[in-house]
C-alpha cells in the first residue's frame, strides 16, 4: 500500500517536471562539467588514455568519407558494421568535439545525420529482418534501439553546434521518424517488460530529453500509453529481483545494465527529482554491484542460460555502469578495482571521477562475497547461491543455480552447479550455442543447436531423469516454477546453499545441497555436493559433470570404444553426445582425476553395485560443426526410486611444465560414506588426512540445517 | 686436417691446466665477483626478485627436517620429487650462504649431503628403473645426473664452510661414488653422444673442478677413455649442426643446452686457456641464438618431435643459456628482452651482468629473423626453414621442417609444415603424447601413443602416401637421409623455402616450396604452398591440416556422420582418427575457413573431381584417455601417380567478442588455379583484392628459383 502511493506521487512527478534543463551536452557529459573534464584529461592517466583512444576513433571518423549504406546484411554482415560503426562515430565524434572545440568533428557528425536524414524514411524494411514487423536499419528492433542510444549521445554533443534548419532536418527526418519506428512499428517491443524494452525505452527517453520533447520521455518511463504498466519504470520493478539480480540471469544482466544505468544517467541530469538512482530502494546500483558478483577472477560472467563465455566485465556495458555506480551512485572505492583492470572510463562526468579517484590511490581489491541472490521481482523466486573462499588472486567458487527460468533465453538446468579455482573454470558451462556476429554461422546469432543443445538439461552440471529435459523443454511451462531456497549460509567454517526443485520432472523432488568446506591443513576447499532424489517410482537418475582439463586417472575399470563411437541418445541434448567410455566400479567409491590449468581436480562419488559412468564427448549430430567438443563423465544410476548422489570435488596439487614439477597428484579425500539418509537427515563422512569429517544435513530444520564436524 | 691439428693442440691444453684455479665458488658465482654481486642485489630490480625468490626457497630448505628418502617412485611420484626439491635446495642454500654468509644455509646444506654420504651406498638400483643398469637415486640415470649438475654448485658454494673431515666424507662417500655411478656403472650413457651424456659429462667435469680431480675432468672432457672419441668436446662437435642446431630439435635443444653451457661456464672459470666460448666458431652461443630463434612470439619452443607444448623459453635452462650468453659471450641487448620476459636471472656473474644492463635501460626487442638453420654436424643434411613477417607483437610465422630424423625422439614428419598468426597455432603439430611428470600417466613418461599417433606422418601437415608412415616407421631408416634444400630466400617482396624429399617412400618424389608473401593492401602475409609429389605408379595421397580454433565455413557440400563415427583406418595413427564428415567439391577451389583466437584463417586449396576432403577429430583407440581431441581436414587424391597441392592459407579479420564487432569474414584470395605444372616448373596464379597474382617456381633454377608477380 505504501509503495503504490510512492509510485503515485512518482508517476505525478514524471508528467509535471519533464525536461527543465535544456542546457546541451545533458547526458554522460555536462556543459557544467565540461570544463572540468577538459582538465582532467591532462591530468589523470586513465581519462587520458581512454579520451586518447576515443579521439582516433573520432580523427579515423573524420578522415573517412560518411558512409551511410542501405540496410541489406545481418549480424556481422557489411552494412550491419558500417551502421555500428556509425553510431561508435557519432558518440566519437561528439565527446571529441566538446573536448576540443574542433569543429570539424561536429561537422562530420552534422553531416552524417544529415546523410541519415535524407535516406532514412526511404528505407524499406530490413530485408533480413528477423521477426516482424522487425529492424530497419539493422536486422532486429533491439540493434535500431542500440543506434538511437549511441546516436543521441553524440547529438546532445554537437546539438548547440547545429543551424535550426538542419536541426529541423535531422530532428524530423530522422530522430522523430526513429521514435515513430520504436514506439509504433515496433511497439510492442516498447512496451514489454523485457530488456529488448528498455533499450528502445531509453533510446526513445534519452531522445526525448535532448529534443525536449516531453511526450516521448512520458511514453519512455511509463509505456506508450502512459499508464506505467509499462516503460523504463515499470522495467525496474519488475525485471529485477530486490537484490537486483536479473531474471535472464548474468549475461543478459550485463546487457540489460547499459540502457538501465544510461538512461538513469539521462534522467538524473534532466529531472532529479525523481530520485531515479534511490527508485526502488537503490535498485540500479544494487544491479551493477550484482553484476559485478556474478563474474569470476577470470572476469567472466558466469556463464548460466544463454550466455557468449568470452564475455567479461571488460565489456562497454560494465564500463558505463561501473563508472555511473561510482561516480554517481557513492559505489565503494573497491569499484576501483574494476575500472582499473577495464583499463578504460567512458569521458565523462564519472568517467572523471573514477579516473581521479584511481589517480589518488583509492582503489581497493574488489571484494568478492559468498550470498544468496534472490531471483523473482519479489525475490522470492529461488536464486542463486553463490559461495567463494580465497582471495582474488586464488579463490574458489560454487554456484548453485536455483532461480526461475530466465524466460527465452533461460536453460532447463535448475540446481546446475559451477565450479571454478585457480582463476579458471572446472565444472563448467557450455553457455550459448552462438557465433556472435560470425554471418556464416546462422548470420551470427543461435545456431540451432541452441535449442536442441545449450539449453537441454543433459548440458548442465544437474541431474537428468529418465534421458529427459526438465519441463520437457517448454520454458512456459518452466517459467511458472522455481525451485525451493532450503538454506544459504557463510560463516567462518564452511558455506552452504541448499534448494529444493519439485517441479522439473513429475513426481520427482529434488534437493541439492552444496558446501564448500575447507580441512584441516588443505590448501583449497572442497566442494561437497549432495544430490537428494525422491520419487514413488523408479527412474534412470543421470549426473553429468562437464570438466574442462584432461582425465589423468580413473582407479576403476573402464571399456572404451575404441573403434566405433555411438549416440548416448537420440533426443534431449544426448543425441548430440558420443559415448566414448563406460565404467564399472568394484567398491562403493568411484574417483575420477583431472588436470586442468596445471592443476589437479578429484571427484570422488559414491557408486553402489549398479552405478555406471559414462564418459561422453559433445558433437554427435552437428552437421554444420557448430559445437565444441566438450567432455563430460555422467553418473548413471539406470533404475532407482529414491537416490543421494554424494561428490566430493577436491581441489588438488600442481604440475608446472616450465618448471618440471608436479605435487599432490593424488587426492587425500578417502572413504566417502553416507551413513544416515532419509526424508529428514543424510549424514555424509569421509577421510581427510586420516582425519575424519562427518557432514550432517538435516533438511527440516531452519536452524542447524547443517553441521560440520 | 687444420682442424685436426687444433684438435690435438686443445687436447694437449686439457691434459695440462687442469684446474689450476682452486679457489671456492667457482662456477656460476666466484669469490672474484661476490661482493659486487651481493651489492648488485641491492641495485638491480631483476636481480634483487631472483635473489628473493632463491632466498625464500632456502628459507624453506633451512625451516624444514632434512629428508633424504630411499628411492622408491618413478617420474613425479614422491621420493622423485624430493629428491628433486633436494639438488634445488642445495644451489638455494649454497647461493643464500654466499649471499648472505649466514651460516645456517651452509649447515643445512653441509647436513643433508652427510645424510646422503651416509645412506647413498646402501642403496640398490632404483626399483623402478627404465633401464639396464638404470638410475639410483631416481629412475633414469638422467636424473641422478641432473642431481649431480645443480648439488655440485651447492657445494662449491660451502667447501670453504665445511671442515676438511666432513669434505672427506662428502667427497668419498657421496661424491666420488655418484660420480663412479655416472662414469662405470652408467658409463655406456656417460660416453654416448646423446643429451643424457652431455648431463653425465657435465656433472663428472663440474664436480672434477670443484673437488680438484683432474682425471674426472678429462674423462669429462673427452670421454671415459680419454681419447676425444666421445666426451664433452666431442658432443659439441657431433650433436649440432654449424648454426648451433640440435639434430633432436628445439624441445630437446632447449633441455640439452643447459649442461652444455653450465659446463662452458666451469670450464671457462678453471681453464681459460681451453677458450671454450670459441670452440668450433663458438658454437655454444649459436646454438642459444637458434634456441631463441626456434620460438615464436607466444615465448613457446616449436613442438617439433618429441616436444611438449607448454615449454617457453622462461623455462630455466633457457634462463642460464640466456644469462651466460649475454653476460659472457657477448651476446647483443636483445637478448635483455628475452631475459626480461623470463622475469629473472640466475645469481651469479652472469645474472649481475644481465640484470645491470637491463636496469640501465639496454633492453632492445628481440630480432626474430627469416632464417635456414641447417641440420647434420656438417650443416648439409637439410635443416628447418624459418619465414617470419610483422613486429613481435603480432607476427606471421611459417616453418618447413627438412632437416633430419632427430634420432629416437624424432617424429616421421619430412616436410612437415607449422603456421603461426596473431599470438596462436594456426597449423599446429602434437607434439609429444606425454603427461610430464604426471606418475599415473605411463610414470610420467611418454604414453604409448607417442609411438602410435604422435610419430606418425599422419600426425602432422605433411603429406601420407597410402597411408602408411614415411620410412615404415623405422626411425633408425629414416636417420640415414635427410630431404635437400633447393632453395631459401627472404627478401623484401616475399619469403620462401623449398625441400626435396625421395627416401620417406619408395618411388615417390616429394618437394614442398612454401612461400610467405603479403600481397598489396593485405593485413597479413599468405602462407603459400606447393606441394608437388611425383611417382611413377599410383597411391593415395593424404595432406592433413591440423588446425586450432573452429570452422565457420566452409562453402561445399558436407557429409556429416551424425550417429555414428568409424575410425580413419587401423594402423600408422589412422586407427585413432574419428572421421566426421566429408567434402566433395564442385569447382576446382575449395575455401575452409576456421575462426582461431578472435581471427579468421582461410585455406582456399586447389582440387579436382577426386579430390575428397575428411574431417577427422582424434581420439580413437585410446582406451586411457591420453589422447587431446584436436582435429583436422585432409585434402585427399585417391589415385594419382604425379599430383601437386596447392594450397594459399590466409589470415584475415577480426571477431571481438568483448567490443562485439567482426571484420573481413570472408576470405580474399579467389581463383587459385595451377596454370603449368611440369618436372621443372609449377606456375600458380590467384587473384587477390581482383588483382592476379602470378607465382612461378622453376625447381632447378637457384638463380632465379621464384617469381611472383
Amino acid at each position: 500500500m505504501k509503495r503504490m502511493k510512492y509510485i503515485i506521487a512518482f508517476a505525478l512527478l514524471v508528467i509535471n517536471t519533464v525536461s527543465k534543463a535544456q542546457q546541451h551536452p545533458s547526458i554522460m557529459l555536462t556543459k557544467k562539467n565540461i570544463e572540468q573534464v577538459r582538465a582532467g584529461i591532462n591530468k589523470y592517466p586513465l581519462l587520458q588514455t581512454s579520451y586518447n583512444e576515443l579521439k582516433k576513433q573520432a580523427d579515423k571518423a573524420i578522415a573517412s568519407p560518411i558512409n551511410v549504406p542501405t540496410p541489406a546484411d545481418g549480424g556481422g554482415g557489411i552494412t550491419h558494421e558500417q551502421h555500428k560503426e556509425n553510431y561508435k562515430q557519432a558518440v566519437a565524434c561528439g565527446v571529441a568535439y566538446q573536448v576540443t572545440k574542433d569543429k570539424r568533428y561536429a561537422e562530420h557528425l552534422k553531416n552524417m545525420l544529415l546523410k541519415y536524414a535524407d535516406v532514412y524514411n526511404t528505407w524499406p524494411r530490413h530485408p533480413k529482418r528477423k521477426q516482424e514487423p522487425g529492424g530497419k536499419m539493422f536486422w532486429q528492433n533491439l540493434n535500431d534501439c542500440v543506434w538511437l542510444v549511441y546516436t543521441i549521445q553524440g547529438y546532445d554533443c554537437i546539438y548547440d553546434y547545429v543551424n535550426p534548419a538542419d536541426r529541423k532536418k535531422i530532428e524530423e527526418n530522422l530522430f522523430a521518424s526513429v521514435v515513430k519506428e520504436l514506439t509504433e512499428v515496433n511497439g510492442k517491443i516498447f512496451n514489454l517488460i523485457h530488456n529488448h524494452a528498455t533499450w528502445s525505452t531509453a533510446a526513445v527517453g534519452m531522445t526525448g530529453y535532448v529534443l525536449g520533447r516531453k511526450d516521448w520521455v512520458e511514453m519512455a518511463l511509463k509505456g506508450s500509453d502512459k499508464t506505467g504498466k509499462t516503460g523504463f519504470l515499470k522495467q525496474i520493478d519488475d525485471l529485477f529481483s530486490p537484490d537486483g539480480y536479473y531474471a535472464e540471469g548474468p549475461y543478459y544482466l550485463r546487457y540489460a545494465i547499459h540502457p538501465f544505468i544510461l538512461f538513469a544517467r539521462a534522467i538524473q541530469q534532466h529531472q532529479p527529482e525523481l530520485k531515479i538512482y534511490d527508485y526502488r530502494n537503490g535498485l540500479l546500483k544494487k544491479a551493477v554491484q550484482t553484476a559485478l558478483q556474478c563474474t569470476y577472477t577470470n572476469k567472466v560472467f558466469f556463464p548460466v542460460n544463454d550466455a557468449l563465455k568470452d564475455k567479461t566485465y571488460e565489456s562497454e556495458e560494465l564500463v558505463y555502469a561501473v563508472d555511473i555506480a561510482y561516480g554517481e551512485m557513492n559505489a565503494s572505492d573497491d569499484f576501483l578495482d574494476i575500472a582499473q583492470q577495464q583499463g578504460k572510463v567512458i569521458i565523462s562526468d564519472a568517467g572523471l571521477k573514477v579516473a581521479k579517484a584511481i589517480a589518488a590511490g583509492k582503489t581497493k581489491p574488489f571484494v568478492y562475497k559468498p550470498m544468496w541472490i534472490s531471483d523473482g521481482a519479489d525475490g522470492k523466486s529461488g536464486g542463486l547461491g553463490i559461495l567463494r573462499n580465497g582471495p582474488n588472486k586464488n579463490q574458489t567458487l560454487a554456484v548453485l543455480k536455483a532461480g526461475t527460468q530466465g524466460m527465452g533465453h533461460g536453460h532447463f538446468d535448475k540446481l546446475n552447479i559451477l565450479f571454478y579455482d585457480n582463476n579458471s573454470e572446472v565444472l563448467s558451462d557450455y553457455g550459448a550455442a552462438r557465433f556472435l556476429n560470425v554471418e556464416t554461422k546462422t548470420g551470427g546469432g543461435y545456431t540451432k543447436e541452441n535449442e536442441s543443445w545449450a539449453k537441454q538439461t543433459v548440458a548442465h552440471n544437474t541431474m537428468v531423469v529418465d534421458k529427459k529435459t526438465q519441463f520437457g523443454a517448454e520454458w512456459e511451462d518452466a517459467e511458472k516454477f522455481h525451485p525451493e531456497l532450503l538454506y544459504f549460509d557463510a560463516n567462518q567454517n564452511f558455506q552452504v546453499s541448499s534448494a529444493k526443485e519439485v517441479n522439473a520432472y513429475e513426481g520427482v523432488e529434488m534437493i541439492r545441497t552444496v558446501v564448500l568446506f575447507k580441512p584441516e591443513k588443505a590448501e583449497s576447499p572442497l566442494l561437497i555436493d549432495v544430490f537428494k532424489v525422491k520419487s514413488a517410482k523408479e527412474h534412470q537418475y543421470d549426473l553429468p559433470f562437464w570438466y574442462q582439463g584432461h582425465i589423468t586417472n580413473t582407479p576403476f575399470t573402464i571399456r572404451s570404444n575404441n573403434t566405433q563411437l555411438n549416440t548416448l541418445g537420440t533426443k534431449d541434448g544426448y543425441q548430440h553426445l558420443w559415448l566414448t567410455a563406460t565404467g564399472k566400479l568394484k567398491g562403493n567409491n568411484g574417483q575420477i582425476t583431472v588436470l586442468n590449468n596445471k592443476k589437479f581436480y578429484t571427484t570422488t562419488f559414491l557408486a553402489d553395485s549398479s552405478t555406471q559412468v559414462q564418459f561422453v564427448l559433445l558433437g554427435a549430430s552437428d552437421p554444420q560443426m557448430n559445437l565444441r567438443n566438450e567432455k563430460a563423465f555422467i553418473l548413471s544410476q539406470p533404475k532407482s526410486a529414491n537416490h543421494t548422489f554424494v561428490n566430493i570435488i577436491e581441489p588438488h596439487g600442481a604440475n608446472n611444465p616450465i618448471a618440471e614439477f608436479t605435487t599432490g597428484f593424488m587426492p587425500v579425500v578417502k572413504e566417502l560414506k553416507l551413513v544416515t539418509d532419509s526424508d529428514d537427515i543424510s549424514v555424509v563422512t569421509f577421510s581427510y588426512n586420516n582425519k575424519l569429517y562427518t557432514v550432517t544435513i538435516n533438511y527440516n530444520n531452519t536452524q542447524q540445517f547443517i553441521t560440520i564436524k
